[in-house]
């Protein structure tokens, strides 16, 4: 391991800007320009995303809009949550837009339906089609059930993204109107001498608005959206949702389901619905960083300790159970029944990009480089057109696929479509994850080739940070280089590089030997009066790994997984010999393991192969193992992340 | 292991008789009188079935059928089978009168309960207050969701206990009224020259008809139940249900969860809702038992064989996935996430002793006594009045109950009451699954102190079979001691006693050496012309095991199980060093261990102690396992059935 001895305090400022949480225009400020996040992002924007509004339009989205605007157009009712499939598709278009400004059909796409969405609202603000049109009666009444602020957060995100993106005003207008009737509806009564507010105490049963209101506070400058955040956040865990068990009919989902069995405050671990739980999380750590609320970030550090270190899989993803789509106990991490969902590893790199700007620490980014490539990426196919709703580590020779949408089987689109236009809005705005910057520096928290700024090129603040351009062909080789095309001219300034967790041996070559170069929670900084033009190389060792379970993970229990940098492998029946069941064989943890760059494989991919002994007859046989975030792509088959030791 | 080398057969006649599948009257032909299962049952007698009525009264059961009457009582609709819960504690209350005709104040609540249920009848003899009460228009339309057919079914088994414990039949007449009618809606249409039969081609979701058919038919000799069995059974797996997954506002359970995948015939494994499909299957071997159809008979072999092998705990639970209460993949059998619901266990003994009945093999009631030991008993407290719906292997030290019903923690009644009574009916009914009887001899399926005969020893028939009287003090003791009370006077005549599977050496006293004793299919049979009073004295060796899993079960690798005869043991943390987590545990193999009887413990067991190391610092701890089925009886803690080897 790197000698990452930690210093007295993480980077001092605790708080550090980033393009997700300022308001920023990201379009000019941070760039993926090549290399493997290009790539997928470019299928993103040409296969994904172009997609969307004719899937929407199929499954029923767009006419329920139609719908509640009065013009023509069926209802479809299945899930009272639908509209936010379409508020995410928004979102991730307005991201794909800053990317792409000149996009001209893409932006007429954003435009039809942003038209769509806005001649839903009521005139009092109000939006949810599936309250408007089918139970009209029954608004703001099921809480637990309804989705109602749910939607409303991620049409708040899609608002915000579409003007912090364009510039332009429409969607945000309408986000702001349906926010300040929600202002107007919730929060604890208020009695003055003369008038009584009368208010509908009440939170969601799917967390999503608290994030969303933070980012308007800052989008807008608005207070009163920074209060509304903090009322939905303090108010979870107080039994406000406690009546809504009882429209259950088979199963009491129980209060951790609906975030609701604990003040976030005294929580001592992530439970219940892994996506509620994180957006949740996420949100609390916003305003943790709006309010600089120390217990509340206290009890963040502690949750995503809890979470990292007992309830996250090897691939980043979270959420074991099928079952409630829930957090399973501390080291349940069953590999065949992970439910690991899209959107929960979506979630988790939401929050913990979040927890990186609070408290400045790298092993946030370490868990959102884990997850980014591997239990997120996962969950949509080279393709860019069909999709997993959950990912597990292993399907056995016999499996049986699940019906609908949890099948380990890709799919065109869901019926509970929520993971596809998540994944498009992450992949979208990925570039707001790899940089943040601070009075003193940059820090670089994944490596990915493109331009990346702390402040925005078009602004005239450039004085006050700084630039730099990325090249790499990471995560396939280790190399980085970094060249600092800007810095302030008049002074010292920090360029920060993340050293990965896994990492185990790296150098860097800096301008000078003289530069104050030093490590410390995962940081390597190198602090000098920069000259633009000047070059950072950073080589991160890139060893293929033999990682062993902690012991407590009953299930993977005498198995070991292959590693190779960022990339958790596995193997697939198709890459194997004929015939080879991969329950009927084990790894030689001793053989030797090769890296080989195929670039005709899997859009290109370096796979890692290795011997094993068939359990059968104790032949070997040669194993070969492919990125796990590929698998799935080929002729279905059986797949094993974690491999019985020989 | 015993010698037990096949013969070129199995036990001759394929068809065995036993007081489950005949008119015999069971009060008066098996009765289990002292030991293990005498104070299981007694406990059933004295607490779990006198408090049968007041649950029902206060989860409403009762005060459904008054509403479906016309009389007062308000209408609780949670469920459309609740009516099932009172028919099974009926079917129960009438086998407990069959031990004890003389229990008046049984008999009385029986009546009572009996009452309402006719009254509740219709004229054209439609019986389930869902329907009539809160959805008369949608009758026999709901066949996913609506349990019609499996209310109906539990009534006829209720009918039918009822009429063959006490030879009365207000009850039997109800359910012969509701077959009747079912017999008039259900089927194929036929037309004949001058007129059109038109009826409903369905199944019902949840099956249970088909076996109480066949039960009504051998109760009352009527061809055209057990037709109807036959129709019901064989219209499965053509997608007569499949519409039903539109119902499912969340997700398609899929085909396989009403066992509408495939037909019976054609399945190549056990699959989908675990109940479902056993109580099918239980009900296709009772019709391959009266038609001998050969084909059907080799695919329930077929099925039986991939559920023993592939998809059942070491506890004999059956169902690993919580997620639609469902069968896995093969060797997906996680012991924390065990769903293993008890009314599965309980599906499973009656299927295997059918199984049993139909080839005379023992590996059927092999499995039933490894089901009845372990994965059912842990459903019930020793105290008689809480239960466990679910039945997991293992409990987490930092375990969060799951809410409602599926807690691991035991509770006085559940939301869904499927459990509770059917655990009582198999208690009550228990003396059934001992022995059976054919035209050669008697067959010992299980050791229990009691007297067992072969013919209703209140009828003339007795020359024709035998009776036995059994002393043991099995489980915790090898001896069993077997009387012949009465054999046929003028030839030969076997009495087979079943060499459980675990047993890897046993002695065995015949009255005489010239017995012809021979072994075989895991029978041990001895034939003579035998004297009343005459003894057998078996010895079975009860060496303590540690049992290691198939290593294709991923989720226990490297790990073991200690079991003693039929008893599968588990730790619990209230049983060891204090402070000692069992997570953090491991099991030294090579260690001795020891049983020692403790009378005062858990009603009486017997414990094995062997050592352990503490992971965190490697010291020794003395490590002590009680059975598996008196888990969960004192303060809340840890469990585990699987412990890591050291």
């Amino acid at each position: 391991m790197p000698d990452l001895t930690p210093p007295p305090a993480p980077l001092g400022p605790i708080r550090l800007r980033a393009h997700t949480h300022t308001a920023l225009r990201p379009a000019t400020a941070a760039r993926i320009t090549g290399g493997f996040w290009a790539a997928r992002r470019h299928t993103n924007a040409s296969v994904s995303i172009p997609q969307g509004p004719e899937r929407l339009e199929q499954a029923g989205n767009l006419d329920n809009l139609r719908a509640a605007a009065g013009s023509a157009g069926a209802f479809t009712g299945d899930f009272p949550f639908q509209d936010s499939d379409v508020h995410k598709w928004l979102e991730a278009a307005s991201w794909q837009l800053a990317d792409d400004p000149g996009k001209g059909g893409l932006s007429t796409e954003v435009e039809r339906l942003t038209s769509l969405v806005a001649a839903a609202q009521e005139p009092d603000g109000y939006l949810q089609t599936y309250y408007q049109v089918a139970h009209p009666e029954r608004r703001w009444s099921d809480l637990d059930w309804g989705h109602e602020l749910y939607c409303a957060g991620h049409l708040i995100q899609a608002g915000v993204a579409h003007h912090r993106a364009t510039g332009r005003r429409e969607l945000l207008d309408v986000a702001v109107r349906f926010a300040t009737h929600i202002d107007s509806v919730f929060g604890t009564d208020t009695t003055t001498e003369t008038t009584t507010d009368k208010k509908t105490d009440g939170i969601c049963g799917h967390p999503e608005i608290e994030t969303a209101l933070v980012e308007l506070y800052r989008e807008t400058g608005e207070r009163r959206f920074l209060d509304l955040a903090g009322y939905f956040t303090d108010r979870r865990g107080h039994g406000l949702l406690s009546q809504g068990a009882e429209r259950d009919q088979d199963h009491d989902p129980g209060p951790a389901y609906w975030q609701d069995h604990l003040p976030v405050r005294e929580a001592p671990t992530v439970t219940g619905h892994a996506v509620r739980q994180l957006y949740l999380l996420a949100g609390a750590t916003d305003l943790a960083m709006e309010t600089g609320d120390v217990p509340l970030r206290e009890a963040l550090e502690r949750l995503w300790h809890a979470m990292a270190t007992t309830k996250t899989y090897l691939t980043g993803g979270v959420g074991a159970r099928h079952e409630g789509e829930a957090f399973g106990d501390p080291f349940e991490l069953p590999p065949d029944r992970a439910y690991a969902e899209t959107c929960a590893a979506i979630a988790s790199v939401q929050w913990s990009w979040r927890m990186a700007l609070l408290t400045g620490e790298t092993r946030y980014s370490d868990l959102v480089e884990r997850t980014l490539y591997n239990g997120f990426l996962s969950g949509v196919a080279l393709d860019g057109d069909r999709w997993l709703y959950v990912n597990p580590l292993q399907v056995r020779d016999d499996h049986e696929p699940l019906p609908g949408d949890r099948t380990a089987r890709r799919t065109p689109w869901f019926r509970c479509a929520c993971c596809p236009p998540n994944v498009m809005r992450l992949l979208a705005s990925l570039p707001h994850y790899v940089v943040s910057g601070d009075a003193d520096g940059l820090q670089l928290h994944q490596y990915a080739t493109g331009t990346y700024a702390t402040y925005a090129t078009d602004a005239t603040d450039a004085a006050e940070g700084g630039a730099v351009t990325v090249e790499t062909d990471y995560p396939w080789k280790g190399r980085v280089t970094i060249t600092v095309d800007a810095a302030p001219a008049d002074r010292d300034w920090t360029l920060s590089l993340r050293i990965p967790s896994w990492c185990a041996e790296f150098t860097v070559a800096a301008p000078d030997q003289q530069d104050r170069t030093d490590t410390g929670w995962g940081w390597l900084r190198i602090r000098r009066r920069w000259l633009p033009g000047e070059r950072v190389v950073l080589d991160l060792a890139l060893d293929v790994r033999l990682t062993e379970p902690n012991p407590r993970m009953d299930a993977v229990r005498g198995c070991l997984a292959v590693e190779r940098g960022p990339l958790v492998y596995c193997l697939e029946s198709v890459d194997q010999e004929a015939g080879l069941r991969l329950d009927e064989v084990t790894l030689v943890p001793t053989a030797r393991t090769v890296a080989e760059h195929r670039p005709d494989l899997l859009g290109g991919v370096t796979v890692v192969t290795t011997t094993g002994l068939r359990r059968s007859d104790g032949h070997q046989t040669r194993l070969t193992a492919v990125p796990y975030y590929a698998w799935a792509n080929r002729r279905d088959g059986a797949m094993r992340v974690w491999i019985p030791g020989s």
